[in-house]
């Protein structure tokens, strides 16, 4: 078995590969690549830097063929809106190419590619099921639909074999991770942690989408083995809590007062804080899983 | 006034060359642009052939920068399902390189693109409006879904202006014309203004969205001429009817009995024969128009 980790550096990405080590078969020839690999330790895997944007790196990183294809590299989607020829490139053309390129090498891969929430746009208070509508309103999520879209084809003609996972913003990322709007979810954790104040920038009524790092990398683990499902683009499950009830969730697990001012920043709140319900009925039928409750979430979040 | 056509050797751009002549203003500056533009005779343009999947010949193409684009070239669904290669580089990625090169030169620019109504993939029996979802399920509708996404997004931060116009199969295609699947849709026309027989492969009950050239021509004259719309993707008026009825017309117009045998091809008649009626309330608002009827279809159709 062949194993290909794109982004392997993030903060997705560090939390699949030191699970990839017991999860995927002792003879398996896993392979890294980020821009950068500074600080990426994992031993028995090969650790390839360079541009997936970039034609003579990709050939050179997917000339051996790969059975598997983790796709995690990303843009984070306030960097791409400011930056649109590097999110272009980085979120666009550069999965385009990764799957036409993996595809020609191991025709019917399984091709796991993290999506994100973002595609949705802003949604009404309806139920979100896996029927709910697109209409992403940001570059990053018109990107990430597309590519999507692109993996469901070449699915449906037998090309690759792809799931897309459609992730919420992952807690807790490190505080010095920037670019993702959704930043105020991590730090809330952090701060309470810390036992420090915090000022966050949406109302405490703002409800949200959870779900912790080592619950995506199961996900993406489920989504690896998945016999082939009826529907190639998936909503995991998550927990739909307020910002309010997480940080009572958090501060008592660390057993520390939760010290934070709300904020009204509507902007970030309607693209972040304003999320509905989830029926993911067709996840859950699939084997995927939410972090059990929000205690387990904190502790998760704050394990990372 | 700078003005491009690209596909403009095609069937609908040639149909749109003669009549950008009495269109745009008279000190427009015309450009045309096709792989091959053998034939293509347009006074006071400047014709340039190239591959728009070629960077370079993009760039020197796009170099003055242009106030509206038609981009009209496409490979045709049957074909582009044959040969993916070739499809990817002119269905998606020629489209995706030519909107982000004119939107770098000349911000805001009208972009008119010819979408197809093979992004709805299998519809059921009710009535298209605005809202439809989209579920393409051939690789051609899937890029042009794909397109109008970018384009939307682009629209939303001002880089082009652009509007995509889901158009059906264009009648009547020179009976020389192939890899359309749809062509059964213009050999009806041929066939019986010739007084020729026919063995059409799907069933005379068989219902289609029908639109002539010159509808389609000035559907996208229309388009461009649009002061900015709430949407940028616009599924146009079309005629609904079934082939029995538009042989009838023909017929009618032609003075000449339709000889025609129905075949039972169940593929094709669920992509092409399978139409519901269509609600183009949006389009109508906006001034796009049908042909008038049946007979002026027939008409319009031969007269090409």
């Amino acid at each position: 078995m062949r194993v290909l980790v794109t982004g392997a550096n993030g903060f997705l990405g560090r939390g699949l590969v030191a699970r990839l080590s017991t999860w995927a078969p002792a003879n398996a020839r896993v392979v890294l690549t980020d821009r950068s690999v500074d600080g990426l330790a994992a031993p028995g895997t090969q650790v390839l830097p360079g541009d997936l944007a970039d034609a003579e790196f990709r050939a050179d990183l997917l000339e051996p063929g790969f059975d598997l294809v983790f796709h995690l590299a990303s843009m984070p989607g306030g960097l791409a809106e400011r930056q649109q020829e590097a999110g272009l490139r980085v979120n666009l053309l550069a999965p385009i190419a990764l799957a036409d390129e993996v595809a020609a090498r191991q025709p019917g891969a399984r091709f796991v590619f993290a999506s994100s929430i973002a595609v949705y746009g802003t949604l009404s208070d309806s139920v979100v099921t896996a029927e709910t509508a697109t209409h992403p309103d940001i570059t990053y999520g018109a990107h990430k639909r597309m590519t999507e879209m692109l993996l469901a084809d070449m699915t449906r003609r037998g090309a690759l074999s792809a799931i897309s996972l459609r992730f919420p913003g992952i807690v807790a990322r490190p505080p010095s991770e920037s670019g993702h709007g959704s930043a105020f979810m991590s730090q809330i954790f952090h701060a309470i942690a810390a036992g420090t104040p915090y000022a966050c920038p949406v109302p405490a009524e703002s409800s949200c989408w959870w779900m912790s790092r080592q619950a995506a990398v199961e996900t993406l683990l489920t989504a690896a083995a998945l016999e082939q499902p009826n529907a190639t683009i998936i909503q995991p499950p998550v927990l739909h809590a307020s910002l309010k009830e997480v940080a009572a969730a958090t501060a008592d697990v660390t057993g520390r007062p939760a010290q934070i001012s709300w904020g009204n920043d509507e902007g970030l709140r309607k693209i972040f804080g304003s999320m509905p319900p989830l029926d993911a009925g067709q996840a859950l039928s699939l084997g995927f899983a939410a972090d059990h409750d929000l205690k387990a979430l904190a502790s998760a979040a704050l394990s990372t």
